[in-house]
């Protein structure tokens, strides 16, 4: 398998799920363009390929359970929006474009996030849907997919789901994270303190969408264990590769600016450890987590490659 | 039954629950003095009240679903917090101390919004509590309730439920009323968008909460129609006794700026209407609230009484 065609098919299956989400447009306006906006800017979508690979290494279809990666998308997002804000990162460019609040004023940019976040919960917690199928695009031909859960996932799990989600982002994950990231601007970096951050501001969600494949198909304990680790080791090596490459990535690539973390004097892994050793950090975060795949047999390619991808990444 | 002890001791009920939920710091500290800090700031508990009544007015006790109802007010702590950002109301105080901004700085009250919400979402989802019980005060007694859910409420009920919560929180509700009532500051009046502002702002929440008791109890549909009725007039008249309020309360009583609506010039039933039309407005939607409720018997005293109490409140 190509790795770099694995990638495109499933962004483009969440895509297209997302264009079909905001199809129509709801009252105000400036709230749905808000969140299109930030939502359709061409991301990357790690986490809802990571959800998707892992319920496939599992023995799902992806297509039965793209809402609930496409979720991921919308949690990623509302962060992005909430720590691009004035009063956070204060940055101009996200994506390759202005941020929302450049674009829409800050009122909005805090709404457009407040209702992403909620919006997620309302597509995990969907039911109605169930049965029903839209056609989307994919890779230029029209399939058809499930919108919603395939009954042979119980409600249980979808709890279980849920709750993973809600505790990732939110005062014991992702949030608990970006609070530590602004209190240790200008802070003498400590090992401690820089293994929070990078656990909690990204590791969390990232552990949390692989552990949604197992969950949903309701895996063993080993399989969730294993998946959990793999999750971990690439969450962390993750934003160390974000940290190095605000360093020597350009802004055009990046799509936000080259650099930034300097200036906000961020506490990063490069500025405790410098990038060499840093990327040598990365490098066996990575082993480690292919090291925990071998559960899996050859199923697990597509998650031991992206483990790879994500460390030569250049955005 | 009088209505002053039944909400105090429903209130009660509420406030130990979260208090409990809030008695093992996390990390990072201020995140959590943050959230503490607005959320047993001391409300009125409206929407879990109102959650408990409907849950018992379909044969169910309170006790059964506290975190559910409980969960509704971190969804409406969070939205003052953010509603009271300097970049929405600009507000100062709330619930008679200075609001989240003025004390912890913008950064942090807009990440404890999010977290609140985000956290919202985990108690909802939370089965693992599913058993145990803890002990909480409640007028001065030691009683025991169960932390979560009981083994008679479904699965599917509670999926239900969250997803009403979503979607009356936010880009079809609550987040939407917001975005309106800032874009129509400085607009003249007109019936229809502040028909919106209300509806979505208020009470979509509020029926909401209502929603919840026939739901969890699995109730038929005319409860759950009659229910929502009531919901949605209580909600209406809700936020036109606030409008009107804010115009003849003082600030010493309301514990938030009284004469705000005026000096933002928000679009709200006074500034349309003039005060006296908007009470007698406010007055008939809670007679409505009160007609619907009489495929109830006795045990929808409760609610009744709840509806007067909300037009004739000070605060």
């Amino acid at each position: 398998m190509d790795i770099h065609t694995y990638l495109k098919e499933k962004r483009e299956l969440i895509d297209s799920y997302l264009e079909s989400c905001f199809n129509v447009p709801s009252e105000p306006r400036v709230l749905h363009e808000a969140m299109k906006y930030s939502l359709l800017a061409g991301g990357k979508r790690i986490r809802p390929i990571l959800a998707l690979a892992s319920y496939e290494v599992c023995g799902g279809k992806a297509n039965d359970i793209i809402p609930y990666a496409a979720a991921l998308e919308l949690i990623h997002t509302y962060s992005l929006i909430h720590d691009d804000l004035p009063a956070m990162d204060n940055d101009n460019l996200r994506r390759g474009k202005p941020t929302s609040h450049k674009v829409f004023g800050e009122a909005i940019a805090i709404l457009a996030g407040d209702a992403l976040l909620t919006e997620a919960f309302s597509m995990l917690s969907n039911t109605k849907m169930q049965n029903s199928k839209i056609k989307i695009q994919n890779c230029g031909n029209s399939l058809s997919l499930n919108t919603h859960l395939s009954s042979h996932i119980s409600h249980h799990s979808i709890l279980r789901v849920i709750h993973e989600v809600a505790v990732a982002a939110g005062t014991h994950g992702m949030v608990a994270g970006q609070v530590q990231d602004i209190l240790s601007e200008n802070s003498k970096p400590d090992r401690d303190t820089l293994a929070f951050i990078h656990l909690y501001k990204t590791a969390a969600l990232i552990t949390a969408s692989v552990r949604i494949g197992p969950i949903l198909a309701n895996s063993d304990e080993d399989a969730l264990m294993a998946l959990t680790k793999y999750g971990e080791n690439i969450g962390l090596a993750f934003q160390i590769v974000d940290d190095i490459l605000n360093i020597e990535g350009n802004t055009e690539e990046l799509g936000k600016p080259a650099g930034s973390d300097e200036k906000m004097k961020k506490m990063t892994y490069p500025a405790l450890f410098g990038t060499e050793k840093s990327r040598q950090k990365a490098e066996d975060l990575i082993s480690n987590a292919i090291d925990v795949l071998k559960v899996f047999s050859s199923e697990a390619e597509p998650l031991r490659k992206i483990a790879r991808y994500l460390i030569k990444r250049r955005v």
